[in-house]
């Protein structure tokens, strides 16, 4: 199980693909971030974020991906922004035919860290941890998106479960 | 001269296209509204709009387009949705390489119905009366959508003549 996280944004777009293991323990496969220059028009920032992120679904072609559920924002004008991000990154997820989920903040630390109340740097060492990894993802975004494929790996894990016991009740 | 003006919306987006005739007076080419189901997944929603708003564009081949310039909404949760629908079209028009202009309300009131103050009907009648079109174009969405069209052809024309006017100079 190949799965995409994604943390949108019109300046960068943190990505990251994590698969799951036949024992259960992750592996990462990829992660990074997309950027586009302020001193490009929207239009075309817009563009190359939507074939950058074709690419990486076409070379890793994950069989689900994941963004962060946001109902909240600094400002409307900043919510404007993520939301122009976040319609390129559904519309390419989704003409690849790979489901998206949707995960609160909350969720996703409680998936990663254990409590939804833990700081950005605790989810950011279990990433880290959870991965195998030397350092911390970074920057931030990257770390962001591998977040979300963790949380989104487990969360599919649990619903497999559940659905075993609804067979076995 | 052909534009087309889009009203962007998850559940609704507007679109209108106007040509100016050499004699500088406006034709309503074409005007309507893309619906997506509510009842279905966000990311399959934006998958329609995106390929509806192309087939649009490809048919008409509009020279340049424009939106609305929005820094209020609602709420932030509106401007998120809002935005994702503004980012596929912003996405389909750069792809089609169809300049994007953006404008404020107060401007397209202006430009339409003479005042920046004006109502919604106002401009709407405006928009029916510039397009000698025997009503006032339905629904709500498509109407600002060619109001939009109409904005932008006024500003275009009124940048020539600012043009001529420098080499003049």
């Amino acid at each position: 199980m190949l799965a995409i996280g994604i943390d949108p944004g019109t300046a960068i777009t943190g990505y990251g693909l994590v698969k799951e293991l036949a024992d259960g323990s992750l592996q990462v496969v990829d992660y990074g971030v997309i950027q586009t220059p302020a001193s490009h028009a929207m239009p075309d920032r817009l563009v190359q974020l939507y074939q950058e992120l074709k690419q990486i679904i076409n070379l890793h072609e994950p069989q689900s991906g994941a963004v962060e559920k946001l109902f909240f924002a600094r400002n409307v004008r900043t919510a404007l922004s993520v939301g122009q991000a976040r319609g390129i990154a559904l519309l390419a997820l989704a003409e690849s035919s790979v489901a998206v989920a949707e995960y609160t903040p909350n969720e996703i630390k409680q998936a990663v860290a254990g409590y939804g109340g833990a700081e950005k740097l605790q989810v950011q060492m279990m990433v880290k941890a959870l991965l195998n990894l030397e350092q911390v993802p970074q920057p931030d975004d990257a770390a962001d998106a591998l977040a979300v494929a963790i949380c989104h790996l487990h969360s599919a894990r649990l619903r497999s479960l559940e659905d075993q016991q609804d067979y076995l009740d």
